[in-house]
């Protein structure tokens, strides 16, 4: 067996420790598959005083994760700190520039510099691992780099954001508002205190846009990608979306169109039989959709210790074994930004939901609008007449439209003196 | 661009012809992927003037695959003839033996030569790729073996033959027996004429054994497997699961245990709510559990010309890259045979199904079978009195036993003078 993987790890949080038990826990079964030990030899944290309960034993500790990353003897660097400025970003330049090999679980950071780093890391002639940015535990990286490379992929979408899985999930079995369920999940850790990168679709974003770049070939491009969250999703709407045949999950898609790379992160009503909508609670997905291989999904742990520790644990041994392939699955010197197709020219199906006052000539406005922009209607729900001056719902379903058109027909129907609150719009997605 | 891989193809079924096809369709993604192109340059098949539909200019023709395979100038061979005994294996061996890299989707091959094969292989210092040999599509040897590659397997189970699952699909859909819903598929194309090797369960025993090498590292042992198939499946139980909300499927499943590794095929009752239960018709499923990454199900195509090459290419694509793994996941010279887990020793719960006389005692004797082995039911079903004199249906699910103990338990029931068919057992998967 060769000389050990000489691992410097940048970061002791959840993801760190998990790593760092998981490489001991598994130490033989992982020189096995790798062909030699992968061993950690330096640390950085910032407290060094902090209570881990991690044997620390055999690794040297390090005030400063950019000074560890440089150390001669450090064949590798894992970079477990995050977030997309700071001192990660400094952290990976270093351990590249020096001629290490980084393994990272920052989504955010690839997502604003995935293209710049590839680049950097191809020039030094050393890999960058991030399994572990998108989708935990789930291999989908290698799956879409090596496992489908046969394929062109047609479409790729998936459930990415677990706490958002989690959410809707509660509000469909309790029939319960977004605001009480996050505040349950907050209390049981299963959101954050400041929710806004998870709910509002920015976590969603960071890896869709990674897993569009692996995809399709392309330089990473975080601000092409139209994202909105969870929020304005009500129990009354996944409640609709269950009579219709649909299930609501939030969802990143991208695919290639005719007029561009589309990239976008909304909730979507799926139905019911595709396999993504049985997905539940903290569990990632990911469906690719390739010419060859037809449809294939992925479900497993999006996120947690383990999990996560599996993804990076997974690049340190195909660095060990020697098996370089290229973070996107191409040479990033070869990486161009696609063309984005504009959000306004997405063509889908729309659910959409008013509140109403119950009176003669209300319906009529609203087709009306509709049918102005072309829209065609292809179910209406509207039921039990609400008690006097109380506002009804009326649901309807639309056939595959464009989206300006939808725009325009919800701000006029938004002004109808008749609609008594804001118009409520999900699209629906033809899995 | 380096110098493209060359390959000779055998065989020009359904997969060889959508090899030739996939490659030369993708051609420009496949070499930016594999960093050269990939060539055919050699095929073989049985009959040079059957119309195929195919372009095979660039191609020499062999009429004998065994010679194709040793050409000078030829880089790898892919071997899509089939079968474990005959040409098959000679194409291999001599590939092999050449230098030659081999890239094969012959389940049955590997499943009862796979060690000794991939021995052979890794003395040559060559690449022995069988992606295509299980799942179809599904990339699932990449995961277990690099993606999963941090973890220890505790199990692996799957829905690996499509043929089955789509018949038992129909069966559950449509209230329908198995000897028609049979012979509906062999009609439609679904089945083969000679149905055997799929329904009884054969087919999913050489996947099962492949996956159970790869993910838990030890050698190729089809002897060991318990293997029983569909055949014995009435749309009657399928009811009955449905009652008591489970779905039947065909599984394969593997899992150590402290007796052994236990290896077994048999119809499944799973819980509804287990992501597996929703794998419908064709489609195939491999649920991994590792002790890091928890639960992962990937979900596609498991047979078909498109998703199977789409695995032979990949297979190419590893080659062409120069990103060799062992085959099966750790070095071939250290592959053992497991010691085997006896079946009479498995423990699971089971559902059975009696025909019984409807008179009184019935269930006295039946009960005091079980509880003479220390079996422990769960649930018992007894539903409306027959006419007289016609068999009245008893069922009952048990908590969990051992086998033998509940083979001698149903071997006393079944000679019960009131037990008027030979009873039906189904085991209960815990998922």
């Amino acid at each position: 067996m060769s000389a050990p993987l000489r691992i410097a790890l940048a970061g002791l949080g959840t993801v760190g420790a998990g790593t760092l038990t998981l490489l001991r826990a598994n130490a033989a079964t992982i020189a096995r598959r790798a062909g030699r030990p992968i061993d950690i030899v330096a640390v950085s944290a910032r407290d060094k005083k902090k209570r881990r309960g991690l044997d620390l034993s055999g690794c040297t500790w390090h005030a400063d994760p950019v000074a560890m990353a440089v150390l001669p003897g450090i064949d590798a660097v894992i970079e477990l700190i995050g977030g997309s400025d700071g001192i990660a970003g400094r952290v990976v330049e270093a351990a590249i520039e020096h001629g290490k090999h980084v393994v990272t679980a920052n989504k955010a950071l690839l997502a604003h510099r995935g293209t710049e780093l590839a680049k950097r890391a191809e020039a030094k002639g050393v890999s960058l691992g991030f399994e572990a940015a998108v989708a935990g535990g789930i291999p989908i990286l290698k799956v879409l780099r090596e496992g489908l490379a046969a394929n062109r992929v047609t479409r790729i979408y998936g459930i990415l954001n677990g706490t958002c899985n989690y959410i809707l999930t509660r509000m469909r079995d309790e029939r319960a508002e977004f605001a009480d369920v996050l505040a349950d999940a907050q209390r049981l850790g299963y959101a954050e205190a400041d929710p806004t990168f998870d709910i509002d679709g920015i976590d969603t974003a960071h890896k869709l846009t990674l897993l569009a770049a692996v995809a399709f070939g392309g330089a990473v491009d975080l601000g092409a990608v139209h994202v909105e969250g969870i929020r304005h999703v009500s129990a009354q709407d996944i409640e609709y979306a269950g009579e219709l045949g649909y299930t609501i999950k939030l969802l990143g898609v991208a695919r290639p169109t005719e007029r561009g790379l589309e990239q976008r992160v909304h909730p979507c009503m799926v139905p019911q039989t595709a396999p993504i909508a049985h997905v539940e609670g903290v569990f990632n997905a990911v469906v690719v959709e390739g010419d060859a291989v037809g449809r294939l999904m992925l479900e497993g742990r999006g996120a947690g210790a383990a999990p996560t520790a599996s993804a990076v644990v997974s690049d340190l041994i195909d660095i060990a074994a020697g098996r370089g392939a290229p973070g996107f699955g191409v040479p990033a010197k070869a990486l161009r930004t696609p063309k984005t197709a504009p959000m306004a020219r997405h063509r889908g199906a729309y659910y959409i939901r008013l509140m109403v006052s119950d009176r003669p000539g209300v319906i009529a406005d609203v087709a009306a609008a509709l049918r102005d922009e072309q829209v065609s209607m292809e179910q209406m729900l509207q039921r039990g007449r609400a008690k006097a001056r109380e506002a009804v719902p009326v649901v309807i379903t639309t056939h595959e439209t464009e989206e300006a058109a939808m725009r325009r027909a919800m701000a006029r129907i938004g002004k109808l003196k008749t609609v008594l609150e804001s118009p409520c719009l999900i699209r629906i997605e033809n899995l």
